[in-house]
């Protein structure tokens, strides 16, 4: 095989075996090319990729796959994985439409064993595989990775907590890289930073292990009597401590060099000898082999398209999240009450300026969505103002705690809803599309849509500031869209645009707006009058809105949101049971949402311009025709 | 005072720092009397009251409330406390109609800091407490009261993570009764058996302390030289190991004997006087000083009233949940691949037989929900078939993981909703009304919802033998109701009943049917005719069934569930947009339900007999008129 061209040679792992330990080191490298190269085009997970170039070898060396099964915790880490594992020739599809995703999944690969995307859920699942695994007499093992960021959820806990009492063959590697997405927070991770330092133990011990069983006969016993005592050896003679991972019952194995593949291998081997749940600590360095990543991870965790040569990129523009940013900043100098809440997201939502300036007022809770919630109902029964910025994705993950913490007792907490909507290239996992229809089902909420980024600030003004209660204002990835001239945000709850005696009435919130004024005025052009009804807010729904939409013959309603309980179904019952008798045609989304441009997607949903104007056209016609 | 009547004295906490040693201990006792005199009336949760009455006590004498917060975790303990903070006279109103509640309540007394029901939200919510009275430069206390079972939930876990970093003054009260509803379960429950049976050793460390504090001048030199010298002489000379949560961040102060007034007095006193958050860990016994509930206090968790001579219930009857379990228990032993899991609510939800009869497929994950889910499809993705049987209520905290784990990998996991609907005494909190509206926003769910014991039966069977993907059987708490005379369950989506040439429709589902099919029964006789139609499965609803319901003149829908994002909109759009030009009239829950008997409830929401028969005969009766 060519020195040079290791990975084209490489069609599934089993191909890894016959490899000796410079061209797995070489392999490392050409895999590492490949990521950059790839992720400056299509955008991506950087750093975290590179971190875990030398794991994934050394997982795929050690374990036989797909009958062991390896869980991805979040899966933003798996390109190494995906280019091991026969997707070596796609992966410059990686986040395009019909491309390979940029997580793990199920559908596209046997190598995949549990579709991931959110954080926190390996240990879980994983515990899971291994629980039916015993069920059915299957000795095969199953492998957790997860980071040290991922392990402040508390799903991960919960997994621990069951995993760790049971006699299951599960090994949990514990991909230890200091960092969630921004540097991670919390007592676990100073804890970690503490048995990180400690003289390697247990690895010392390993090594004692498999040179005793190299010698023959006796060497089993040896290692059998050593194994026995070493409990017992690593408090007499080492002054051991048990760490956290031991207390909740594991084996603790590290921590190992992540970047050393015969390190590794030699650890993760231990691990499969061991009976019953083990964590297999190894520190790795985020961004580790692209310069630019290594010495600023955080700015290359999820990444647009960007300068290989430069490490720029390739585009930036102001987006929403940098509004939101600015106005937290510009009103916690005035309003000493406002406090800014992030769950490890500090830059994706803006808040990087806030955390600077008013750091006993920010708090980064690490990847802890749940607490993010409770804590800030906790901060507003103090008296203080709350401001929780949160993906709407990731938001799901608190659905309980804003019915049963803040709603129910009528807290004043403000959710800022970023990335609402579709996200694109991060697919199904990552799109912003329950956060309406999950809020729907909570009494007393109040919801805000932005379509511009004055209506942003304008509704954070009056969720600070006039409304009572739980309040969210959601807005999208990316930057604003075409508004109409002149438009300015009157803190009206909706508004109408265009020939209100039109009989076409086109309702929509968001950004869809633009798309629908676009259309609209398209649609003019070609002599087809409509009227629009922008949403403002859009929970409650004003009467009043609902009123002045019953003229119309035929109301559209446009919604980039899961159609069930979506806006759309509550707009259109209540202008049924209003008294309408016209016809009601409901365009939003009503299923998961793959990968995509977000403007492809859109398209595809029938929410674009075209989309619109066609929709509205096509039924024009066929109505003149019948 | 009258030393047999101390708690009527009592009208807040204040009172009780005049009273001696003594007096304290004879108060405990008056108190157990009026909460096990009580609960045997109203039901309740009586073997947690029973445990903390002594805490209570404590923590009312050392903290200055309502200045100093005391948070309640789950809250089902409090009624001490309320009974100390000037509700000892409305105690009898317990879980009654506009009495109080069985948990704090905000709008109940100012001594109720923060409102609970669900479990794991004290320390973020006191965390939060806590840091907002830092912002406003407030010195009181924030105090959470947790238990060990409550602990295994991760939100617990994500508030201890942040919370032991910082240096906020917040005191964990870990009330460790070994407990969580059955026995606790997951490694921290083993674990905190083994720090229980050390030598107190920071026990005595206090006792040190507070002798050295009265050695006037030098004394606080000297307690202050012992305490920068505590974790040096902790290693040295007394072998100590850091304990998890000193691991976490947090001082650790025990373990205490929960039932001594004066050893808690010093504890939390102590406490007080730290810097940064501490753990006082304190023992209890849940249901001390009632026999019946100290044997067995996992059967005395919450319950109906009861005879206290006897400890047995007053009434018992059959109800949904032992169908469950029976149906369970039948399928397991010719199907070797059936799962159940439970999170902590193995008697509740019918599954004790299954966990004695197939220990090695049954999970209890302790207070756990999201692992439950992703556990869940961790056990589906290798090949077994799990059933996770939950009450409504709490499967709210797995919305993320249905969506994100279950739904979007289209496993086949099958959730057993129990308590779904108005579960009556245990108030907003509890109440089973929403998740039929979340799960209407995850894609490719389906949802049964029988009407009697035989559709339980027949719907688990075809969630788990014909049907795939995620699968939900929703069923309501207690048994069953009315049937029509020889009705048998056909695995049929939907069914009608009665004239068929009605102009009336009928539309709901679950146990509403019965109610509904009685009233018809009744306006039949009177001589309105109405058809009704039952659905069994809500989720997808068979399109067939709107087709069939077009030509009623009117359709009533009533739901026991939240309207926004129910069946019944869900229902009403799909009828409108199928050319509906009749009316459409829909009943269903539209806020938060407060506490009364569930009859009381239904009646009041407009959901039972004589609610459905009334509202049709004067919506008749307004027709005619006009």
């Amino acid at each position: 095989m060519a020195e040079d061209n290791i990975l084209s040679g490489i069609s599934s792992p089993s191909d890894l075996k016959d490899l000796s330990a410079e061209d797995l080191d070489h392999l490392a490298e050409e895999i590492r090319e490949e990521i950059v190269k790839t992720v400056s085009k299509n955008g991506g997970h950087l750093a975290s990729n590179l971190g875990v170039v030398e794991l994934t070898i050394a997982l795929h060396t050690v374990f036989n796959c797909p009958e062991d099964k390896i869980v991805w915790d979040v899966g933003h880490q798996s390109y190494a994985h995906k280019l091991l594992t026969g997707r070596a020739k796609k992966l410059h599809t990686i986040r395009t439409e019909n491309g390979l995703s940029g997580f793990p999944k199920r559908s596209e690969s046997k190598y995949d064993a549990f579709d991931t995307g959110h954080s926190s859920t390996s240990v879980s699942a994983a515990f899971g595989i291994s629980c039916a695994n015993s069920i059915n007499n299957d000795t095969h093992f199953t492998v957790a990775v997860i980071g040290d960021g991922a392990l402040s959820g508390g799903l991960s806990f919960e997994g621990l907590n069951c995993a760790g009492r049971s006699k299951e063959r599960l090994i949990v590697v514990l991909n230890d890289n200091k960092m969630s997405i921004s540097k991670n927070v919390g007592s676990m991770a100073r804890y970690l930073t503490k048995i990180r330092i400690r003289p390697s133990y247990i690895n010392a011990k390993i090594r004692v292990r498999s040179k005793l069983k190299k010698i023959p006969l006796f060497g089993k016993q040896l290692a059998y009597f050593f194994s026995r005592f070493k409990h017992w050896t690593k408090v007499k003679f080492f002054g051991y401590q048990e760490n956290m991972f031991e207390q909740l019952g594991f084996k603790y194995y590290g921590p190992f060099d992540g970047h050393n593949i015969l390190q590794l291998q030699t650890a993760l081997s231990a691990a499969k000898r061991a009976k019953g749940p083990v964590i297999v600590h190894v520190c790795t360095t985020k961004g580790l082999g692209y310069e630019y990543a290594e010495k600023n991870p955080k700015n290359y965790h999820g990444i647009s398209a960007f300068d290989v040569e430069t490490g720029e990129p390739i585009s930036s523009s102001t987006g929403y999240s940098d509004i939101f940013g600015q106005y937290m900043c510009s009103r916690a100098e005035s309003d000493g009450n406002i406090c800014a809440i992030t769950a490890a997201m500090a830059i994706g939502t803006g808040l990087s300026g806030f955390a600077e300036k008013y750091k006993n007022r920010f708090f980064d809770v690490g990847i802890a969505e749940e607490h993010a919630v409770t804590f800030a109902c906790g901060l507003a029964v103090g008296g203080v103002l709350p401001v929780f910025a949160v993906y709407s994705t990731f938001l799901q993950r608190g659905y309980d705690q804003i019915l049963h913490d803040a709603a129910m007792q009528e807290l004043h907490v403000v959710f800022a809803i970023d990335r609402a909507g579709i996200v694109g290239e991060d697919g199904e996992t990552h799109q912003g599309i329950f956060d309406v229809a999950f809020m729907n089902t909570i009494p007393g909420v109040t919801v805000y849509s932005p379509s511009c980024f004055g209506e942003l600030e304008g509704m954070l003004e009056l969720a600070l500031y006039e409304n009572k209660g739980v309040v969210a204002v959601r807005y999208p990835r990316g930057g604003e869209l075409y508004m109409p001239e002149g438009y300015e945000y009157k803190k009206e709850d909706y508004s109408f645009f265009g020939n209100r005696s039109a009989d076409i009435l086109l309702v929509t919130y968001g950004r869809i707006f633009s798309y629908a004024a676009q259309a609209a005025d398209e649609l003019r052009n070609e002599g087809t009058e409509v009227c629009i009804l922008k949403l403002n807010k859009i929970k409650p729904i004003a009467d009043e809105a609902i009123g002045e939409s019953l003229k119309y013959k035929t109301v559209y309603f446009f919604e980039e949101g899961i159609q069930s309980g979506g806006v759309g179904e509550v707009f259109g019952m209540k202008l049924y049971t209003s008294g309408y008798k016209g016809e009601f045609k409901l365009i939003a989304i009503d299923g998961f949402v793959k990968q995509a441009k977000v403007a492809d997607a859109l398209h595809k949903l029938g929410l674009d311009k075209q989309a619109i104007k066609d929709r509205i056209s096509s039924d024009n016609k066929s109505r003149s025709e019948n």
